[in-house]
């Protein structure tokens, strides 16, 4: 395994994700964002709005991992109660934060900021703020736990806010190989063989189907330049081989 | 909360969902799927293709829902070890099973069936088995845990296989009320004030952003015709209200 491992979880919180309602967009997002800074994603939970439920994954997620990225439950209605939770699992206050008041009154005049939207500056003590630069009522970031919206295009604007913070690790390269239609349970043997040759690199093979028939690719991925050279070479020349034997 | 309930889990397998190499669709079908059928998902998790990571998460979801339906992790390369967990939690043995080659046999010449093919054919004693119409090599039951592919098409085709024998909970209707672009932050307290009344429905919002602003949405949830009517009528009332001030 790779030295210098930098791990997150993801813990996406709602309902709406639940019931099928809405169509997580999120996860697969932040997953390739973080892969990008060489922070290796372990773990995504998806609780409901329920306060016992996102308490228990906020600390079954923000022990085991380096960092734990929230999305959703924070804006002004009953149910966004994420910002509350945080507060319950680190133990902390939470209150109207000034900070987030100042952020709001960049969008609306301060007769408007009635209780609902003040919820939204409710930040447990401690924090620092994530700004939202669309409709301002900011995320947080506490400890290791960083809360962000659900909306997806101010989940990423807060993403990219926060970044600068974040202690990466070594990136990952992945190199994909085109198996085309060469069955998997062809080259399963071969490539199970070679990936026991290179325990410090991830070597999968990844069917996709479409009426067509399957097209098969194999992703090797890594932090050892010359390990993923070397296992590249061994899996096209198995594959090469197997070619010309179905040819 | 509503009476008779039937719940599920979800747990995505694979590393390359973690990665973000590969976005997952199956979540939010399943979801949406079993919603149709009166059965509540209370819980997604993700985890990686490591045998120690994927026990806990069997063990943990299957016990605490009604059901667990799994995704990922069944083809016949070297990282696809989900059976041999599934096994292993259950504490039951695992060794190929005649009547999934008999599948098998349905698709290639038994000349084919070589070690990596008949991986998939390895099933934990005193399972079910459940039909693959695309690729044949079956996914399977056992107890309470139903085991699928991870390719949408064929994880789609096994849900439709193993939907007969679900015990289904008294459907969930949903009504969606648009409260276009009026802003949470004015609602967002009449609305909780209408949740209080109702405990026994789910009352959500749900922004969505476009460069040309939010467009918000109220959705009730609930198996009581005559309360979601009520709710209906007292969410709309509200609004109207509202928008009527702000005109």
């Amino acid at each position: 395994m790779p030295q210098d491992l930098v791990t997150a979880a993801i813990l996406v919180i709602g309902d709406e994700i639940l019931s099928g309602r809405t169509k997580d967009k999120n996860i697969g997002y932040i997953a390739e964002y973080l892969t990008g800074l060489g922070i290796d994603v372990r773990e995504v939970r998806v609780v409901p709005d329920v306060q016992t439920e996102i308490v228990e994954a906020l600390n079954a997620l923000r022990s085991r991992y380096t960092y734990l990225f929230t999305t959703g439950g924070i804006g002004p209605t009953h149910d966004d109660i994420t910002a509350d939770c945080v507060a319950k699992a680190f133990g902390v206050p939470i209150d109207v934060d000034e900070r987030a008041v100042e952020m709001m009154l960049q969008r609306m005049k301060r007769e408007d900021l009635n209780e609902a939207r003040l919820r939204m500056a409710r930040i447990p003590q401690g924090a620092e703020l994530v700004e939202n630069p669309i409709s301002r009522a900011p995320g947080f970031r506490i400890d290791n736990v960083i809360v962000m919206a659900g909306v997806p295009a101010i989940m990423q604007a807060m993403l990219d806010n926060v970044a600068p913070g974040l202690v990466g690790g070594t990136p990952v390269t992945a190199v994909t190989i085109q198996a085309g239609s060469l069955p998997e349970g062809l080259y399963a043997a071969p490539l199970g063989e070679i990936a026991k040759r290179f325990p410090e690199l991830w070597i999968g093979s990844y069917p996709s189907y479409s009426p067509a028939g399957f097209a098969n690719q194999i992703v090797v991925r890594g932090r050892d330049a010359g390990q993923l050279e070397a296992a590249e070479a061994a899996i096209r020349s198995m594959l090469d081989g197997l070619k010309a034997r179905q040819g």
